[in-house]
């Protein structure tokens, strides 16, 4: 088995899931430095566990180490864009959390530097990598539901984020909806055209007072002729929603939510069946791991990787769309935010 | 138990079935004429297998009779409203078939000559007495699903109807998605007062040429700040698809398809379940028994029926909104229906 | 459409149940007489409101009229085997309840009656007509499950019948769990050879005062080399709890408990599903009718019963062996008991 | 968190299991050595992959390492009690795979070096870690079913393991249900007190030229009153088929068979399913890392594990038990096994 080096920037929650995931189930990948200006003792402690080599306070360390091959970045979102630009430059394949960046124009700064540089660029849309929903996937492309009419998404958060955090990601269509405009054109095979979109102030009135909704509906177009609608809400006391949905010309392909157990009891009051999950990083262990099997799999087969750079730009126009839908009223075409 | 009498105008085929569950499962009801000026000779050989005694071309023999209490109207769409309104004159109570017609106008004079008459008016939206919609109804009434967020609703037939058909009845929103119009209200207790509309000819271009679409997704705002989403497609390959969901504060209550049997098949390529119903009687059957059966109980305990006039007009309405949302590509308010 | 005439014996519980049913769903059969020497006056008010034109207090009046082409025995058990002998020497055809008797000679001269005057004997194991179980039965027929292995079959009931109903049933085998046997052998598509029977009073003490257990366990071995398993039990806290499994070469097929509504409810306490069926008549309702719509078939089309009355006999042996293997603690060979 | 050294006896394909999750799952437990008389090269590698330090054929580096706590014994069954004996002599704490022996002395013997060396013994039923049965067993001891009355148990495997292990494993009671022997007693929480058996040859006559039987289906009394029911296949063309389900005084909890996946396929000839597991590994692989955290935590908690050195010896009283009954045709009490 071919192995390689790799370093992360970032020893934040994600980081640290990346490389005990990596370290655990990714014989092929390395992970030689994780570099973190502000690397708290517990991170530290954490990835010592881990038998991570080298900790470090600079990220010149990996960028800098001509024996790392690939780089896994993990930093603040708006650092992402200028990692990627700095690890392509420096010949080194790049895995980078979503989103690359939400101002559009560096997007296409890292994108462009990475296809300049010749390497890999992956982004963490690690839902794609979920056994459920990949299943979903595979059904489609292999042809059994036929021509796509319909894809249906459900995504509903146990909680809402802080309400500091709200402020500062963008909103909804950017930091939770932008997963499902990835997972909807994953699924459709096709471009959005045009977006819709509803929105409302349901579960906390402090999120309106951010500027924010915390329930909203969106309904897409897609080049291929077919129309898709995406609800997600802030909060849903039942736990963690997700549900996927593909209806075609040869029939209809979707998954239920996920749950820990399948076990039911029967009682006089009716069955009940487990609660659902309550906490992401349960609802999606094995995409994490998954999506990082895929990305060494590309570096070490030279193939493209299942989400590439594009992947990453096109759900954060469709947010765009969908914000300037929510405040105009009125369908929005992602030609008008491509012309931005 | 009290019983009286009743006289159905029409004898197509919502006539007979209605006539069929009314003599069978309605004790309440005993049907003594069925007037119809085309009656087919096997319309008649049915009803008289049903004993009903009296068998007319002309709906006067109805009207006129005044033993007679109620009246079920199953006349073509364009006189509905009609003999609504002669009916209500006579005195007589009414459950009509839906829509209560096209016009507007004509569904107003509708309602009110049942008001003016003091007689119960009941439109046949069938599937609010559905088993499993009306159990998703129920737990939303009873509070267990708290402040309703989102009502979804998926309506897949498994063929479309005739070309001939669709050239003459208003197009999907008014034949097709109506009953889930009115589904949506039902479910979310609140008005609708805006749509917007997405649709497209996926199934029949011959559809296209009628001027109709034959898939669409339809996304609502209602007065109590929910929202709601209705997909609609004119042709699933594995049969008729009906799903509802509502999600609260407090929750989400939901049904699946319903199939006509739980048996399930496990072999060497997977486990396979019942086909899905491929016939829409076969898919309501209870539900078309259960409203007769409701009719009766308003008529006797002269309580509200669960599907008045007004919810006639709303679902036309929302339908007419629709439409003009599907050809202006924006969303449109119901106020700017209720204006025309 | 072809019509004859029939009478019914007992207007008991079943015997109006079956009045009703046929009364209803079955046009092909027309009731004419019902006859019980104690008819209460409930039992004429609900028989007139089906529009009998005779009620009587006399089986010879159905049993001597030369317009009547079958009868339906509901009488107390005691006299079913009477009935079948008598209708069978008037040329009638007979759909009589089970057990045909718990006596076996009178079991064999009522089927030899029958079989003599060459006239149709149906035994009413209603669970046959069930849609979801006939549905694992013709998966098996069909031959997708190829050679069967095992039958698997669970069947509870809400609550235990009356103590005193319990003193004279003949016990849980014969009451019972002679459905099961009678269900073991329809989708085992062979017979039963040997029994061996666990039994238990964990719900009731007074059951076991009654000389009955009311928890049972019962392992069949089948001619054609499969195996069985029933367990029952008499009381089920959530209701009505009846599934069967078949296992076999190439596959399984089974059913899972039937419920009134697939609707589900997900809170914070988990997702709750419909509560089971609480009452008999509401879980087997459409059986009771597909079971009538048979029997006419078989009358009108000349045709072999689904049930015959071999059919209603070795569900009897099967359950004798049972109770001789629960009292002497080993298996029995159905051999065995013929011998008696 | 406290960390000790432990030792893997046998690095055959369950010793490489156990290896791989410890040193991925359980951060407590260092394996310092691992030793295999006839380790391979394959083993070697795989092992120094998860840098283990050292690699052995000399099982006395282990037990002779005074650094080493633990000793999780993977060897060939002949060897299980001889290593659990010698392990428990020094002191170490052992963990072992089942069955301790097929000889009821030598697992006496082994129970009782642990016990009075006074170091834990937990043994490989791996299943009560799986987390949809454990949800059940949980259900149980919670007390939401109340008094078990039944436990039944279905467990088929893809394909009977290869005739030369069946001829040498003591059969299919010994060797495959072995595992739901200890799942029924877990589940039911008592003792096993008389077991009757059914076996035929269904799958392969080679097995039943071999002494053994593929397909049995075992009933079970319990001390508590209970009863028990367990169904075995060694083939089930549709896979890993493994569902359990107990029944009370207060409901019923019972979980479905574990799929890969649950998404749907809904096609015009039906809705197809996820196939079921094909491999035993897969099916279980969450199971037996959990056994191995537990194994962790008994050590350094102090605790007793959940599956002690008698857990491990009454399935083989029942395995005896039940292949004596097989054999003889009647029912056979533990009793009589326990006087052997």
């Amino acid at each position: 088995m071919e192995r390689f080096q790799i370093g992360i920037i970032g020893a934040g929650r994600i980081g640290r899931v990346h490389a005990e995931n990596i370290a655990k189930f990714v014989p092929q990948m390395e992970i030689k430095t994780v570099a973190d200006p502000y690397m708290s003792p517990e991170a530290e402690e954490f990835l010592r566990g881990l038998r991570i080599p080298n900790l470090s306070r600079d990220a010149e360390d990996i960028l800098q180490d001509p024996e790392i091959r690939a780089v896994i970045v993990c930093s603040p979102t708006d650092w992402h864009a200028e990692y990627v630009i700095q690890a392509a430059k420096a010949g080194k394949h790049v895995f980078v959390e979503k989103p690359i960046d939400y101002r559009l124009e560096r997007v296409h700064e890292a994108i462009d530097a990475a296809r300049a540089a010749g390497v890999k660029l992956q982004v963490g849309f690690n839902r794609r990598f979920d056994r459920h929903h990949h299943a979903v996937y595979e059904a489609v492309r292999s042809g059994r539901v036929g021509k796509v009419n319909l894809v249906k998404i459900s995504s509903r958060d146990p909680e809402p984020p802080a309400i500091d955090y709200v402020k500062v990601s963008g909103g909804i269509f950017y930091d939770m909806m932008v997963h499902d405009f990835d997972m909807a054109r994953f699924l459709a095979g096709s471009e959005v055209t045009e977006v819709f979109a509803y929105g409302a102030v349901l579960v906390d009135p402090a999120i309106g007072e951010a500027g924010d909704v915390d329930t909203a509906v969106v309904t897409l177009k897609f080049a291929n002729g077919a129309m898709g609608v995406i609800d997600n809400s802030r909060r849903a006391v039942y736990g963690y929603d997700q549900r996927v949905e593909v209806f075609g010309s040869e029939g209809a392909v979707m998954d239920v939510n996920d749950t820990p157990t399948n076990a039911v009891y029967y009682g006089a009051d009716g069955s009940i069946a487990s609660p659902c999950y309550k906490i992401m990083w349960d609802r999606y262990t094995g995409a994490f791991a998954a999506e990082q099997q895929a990305f060494a799999e590309a570096v070490l087969n030279g193939t493209e990787p299942l989400v590439t750079g594009e992947d990453g730009l096109y759900p954060i126009l469709i947010a765009a769309a969908a914000t300037k839908s929510l405040k105009e009223g009125r369908p929005v075409k992602l030609s008008e935010i491509e012309a931005i």
